[in-house]
């Protein structure tokens, strides 16, 4: 059995131990340049595959493939697009009574001051308790990017195999609701779960999680209780590897927007575009006011000490990176993703450095005037972008807003409005726990490789249950999706005859196991 | 009868004789510095006002007052949005239509590569020939934005007195078919016109024009024998003074696009925006693009000889401007555009120096990635750019193009992808030319005030008859409009009692004592 740990996609590194992150200079902005503290490799092999089978509960899951399928479709075929406030609150409803058809003694809908979360308790009458983490909202869409329609959620052909496409078919509701059908499978063989289940749900991930916190309040007292959590997750990719994550990058999400007002420009609507002799540009405005934010090549960021808190990883962190540096696959990523080079022609362990401990400055999205087809000679009196940051630890949401708005007021730009939309800092969990080792356990039963990363570059509240209820997170499952945020979305259901990787049925057996591991 | 010119809106100037324009620098980029070069005014007593009247004609004018607001409001509430071709074709038929009823002998479209032309000829047997420019499209409208629908052409009241809203009401439909309403009323009342008319229409001047050359290409040597060119215009402002234009900026349209390549960035499709920690991003690409072009305040242009050809007024622009200085009224213009203060703080003649002899690059319109509400996490794989360049006597739109591309490609920017979408030269007609004099004749007829503007900052491909064909061009009409290129267009129908703007009868009365000024 091998045990190496590819990193196709996501992994981690250690800042070197004596070098503080430089602050950056206006003549020559660099980045903090961390690289590995330790040679040594994670020993994965003490880790003892899970060896019970729960043959009843597979058969049942044979058995009841189609419903099984039929359960994720009905999820995706409700929208549930939250930051356009499309079927959202039918779909909070939809899982709830799930819950409650499973068996959940309590199953509500949670209000916040955004949409709904969703609470779930399932009483085992054991000690044993696991919170389940889920979010029911997905991205936005381009219905004409996408090869069969988002919201269809059709069994279509892939070179892997049959899958399900739609929009949330992987970003998050597939993996979701094959945990729903496991846990269903085990009631229906077993009469009942080995562990009370606690499920909390959020409607607003894409949005940046802002009221989350709000239903982790509501059941602060009974989550603390709990051993550990779990989020629902396609961790396999086409080679069959099983990628576990440990850790998310926090996120920071805002709205720059340049207007007319006193110090120039067109304050109320567009005039003219040949008063530009004479008028100052608010979309000039907003072009400066972005472009001294970043360097040059738009990598590096200028904002004074930005870069001072991030936090170097742990000797467990560098031990995971190195034990996965052996499966680094530049050229497949760049393939994935269309892109020819890495920034500054970075590869292998120095990529991973740069995806996982660098924060970012990304523009989301632009807009300004006229941009329809053709010609419109306007000066628009408005324009706006939408900018988020990714923060490793270290640096937390508001900090990083701030230091942006003290950069933008010291560079002349007091006009600037900036709109906070979300913010969470950076999650971590240590592979050393018993319910990761669980987890480990469950997948090295069934495959070869598995890439434990410390991190991956994306983000997810998991702050919530690692910072404020100190539980571990375990974002785990077998399975393939892809898509996640961008057209023709899907989760794998069938493979192929030679393709490595788990469908449905395998991938909620999988799920069986984890939960009577944890119990155990 | 008062004589001094008032320049509300629009002036002229004159390069200081021996300052060369300069190239701007890096650390302190400046653009020329113009100045008047004579203390003296244009001396309009010269001028003997229009003495005949034409009483029959203005009587039958007073008779169809309904009738001819009617054909006005049929012209405007057939859509002509040529950006978005809606209505476009059906708008040049009517226009067809309208010259075949009112006696023209020849009616036709004519075909180019882009919306089609109109042409007319009315033979009136006589020696003299007037060629009527006319445009026929109109500005794209958001209708959300109006008060009464952009298309409804409803009679609204005003604090001026009673218009007509719509898109086009001013600029251009409504004056053009009032002068057709003239014609008309000649028509009617003496059997035919004194003068023979050509009319050369075209359905692009809102896109800059691109095809109105195969326009004039088609009837090129009958266009060379005619005396002049008019321009029905609402030339008035409230306080009654008409403007006189003899000049007009030129212009280069084009967008600027980044896009995922060889240089970085993903070149299929948006990405997860967390990668932006390793791959390059289009949107920053084309913010630090469009940064290298303008100083920090958006306003100077920094493409390196940019400035070089600018023409330096004639002694007869600079005798206009001084005419008009008198009247200049920053403030009250302010107000009107929503603006606290122009570029640099300029007023009075440095304003209007800055206005009509400066270039502009001004940004239309920029658009890449998430623009709806709410969050979403992509890195954009294209953002793109609508500039636009305002180009005085000297700056020839293909050489500011080819500088602009050189500057990029110095700077880097080989991959920005330039796309141009239109472009001419600046026009200018003397104010000695018979057919300015025969003008300025009827409007001093008409009114105290009249201002003569050497040159204004918009555009039109007047170029096309001052340049190619070596026809004077005369802008001219009474009555008063606002709102080109914004929300609720109007032109003004019937004034309040204390308003001293022509109402729709005046301004037709007007442009029958234009012909017939010409006409002798």
């Amino acid at each position: 059995m091998h045990r190496y740990l590819p990193m196709t996609l996501i992994a981690a590194l250690t800042l070197s131990a004596c070098q503080p992150p430089s602050v950056p200079e206006v003549s020559a902005p660099q980045r903090p340049a961390f690289t590995l503290t330790t040679d040594e490799a994670y020993d994965f092999s003490v880790v003892e595959p899970y060896a019970d089978d729960h043959q009843a509960v597979y058969d049942y899951i044979d058995a009841h493939e189609f419903d099984h399928v039929a359960a994720i479709q009905r999820w995706l075929r409700q929208p549930s697009v939250s930051a356009q406030n499309d079927g959202v609150l039918e779909m909070a409803e939809l899982l709830r009574g799930d819950l409650e058809s499973i068996g959940f003694q309590e199953a509500e809908l949670v209000p916040t001051d955004g949409h709904p979360g969703v609470w779930g308790y399932y009483d085992a009458g054991v000690e044993k308790t696991l919170v389940v983490y889920l979010m029911y909202d997905v991205q936005p869409v381009n219905p004409e990017d996408w090869q069969s329609p988002p919201f269809d959620a059709e069994i279509v052909d892939h070179k892997l195999g049959k899958v399900i496409m739609a929009r949330g078919a992987t970003n998050q509701k597939g993996p979701e609701r094959a945990f729903l059908n496991a846990l269903e499978s085990i009631i229906a063989v077993d009469g009942k779960l080995p562990v009370n289940i606690m499920v909390a749900a959020e409607g607003e991930e894409e949005l940046g999680s802002p009221h989350y916190h709000q239903v982790i309040d509501a059941y602060y007292d009974r989550l603390k209780t709990a051993d550990g959590v779990l989020f629902p997750f396609n961790s396999q990719v086409p080679d069959g590897t099983i990628n576990m994550i440990l850790g998310v990058k926090g996120i920071l999400y805002f709205e720059m927007t340049a207007t007319g007002g006193d110090w120039g420009g067109p304050s109320k609507a567009e005039i003219h575009g040949s008063y530009k002799a004479i008028v100052d540009s608010p979309v000039w405005r907003l072009v400066k006011a972005l472009s001294v934010l970043t360097s040059p090549d738009g990598n590096t960021i200028l904002v004074p000490g930005y870069y001072d808190g991030i936090r170097p990883p742990t000797e467990e962190e560098s031990q995971l990176i190195n034990a996965g540096l052996e499966q680094m696959d530049d050229a497949h990523l760049q393939e994935i993703l269309s892109v020819s080079r890495w920034v500054d022609d970075k590869t292998g362990a120095d990529a991973v450095i740069e995806l996982l401990y660098q924060p970012t400055l990304n523009i989301d999205g632009i807009w300004g005037g006229y941009t329809e087809e053709g010609v419109k000679t306007i000066l628009p009196h408005t324009a706006s972008a939408k900018v988020d940051s990714r923060l490793p630890p270290g640096l937390d949401p508001d900090e990083a807003l701030a230091k942006i708005r003290a950069f933008l007021d010291a560079s002349g730009f007091t006009d600037i409005e900036i709109r906070k939309l979300g913010g969470y800092p950076a999650s971590q969990t240590s592979v050393d726990d018993p319910a990761v080792q669980a987890a480990l356990s469950v997948v090295f039963k069934y495959a070869n490789d598995v890439a434990v990363k410390p991190r991956v570059a994306g983000s997810a509240p998991f702050y919530q249950f690692t910072e404020r209820l100190g539980l571990p997170l375990v974002p785990t499952g077998m399975g393939f999706g892809t898509g996640a945020h961008a057209p023709n979305e899907v989760m794998l259901i069938k493979p192929a005859e030679d393709v490595p990787v788990a469908g449905l049925a395998q991938i909620e057996k999988a799920y069986v196991d984890f939960i009577y591991a944890l119990s155990e």
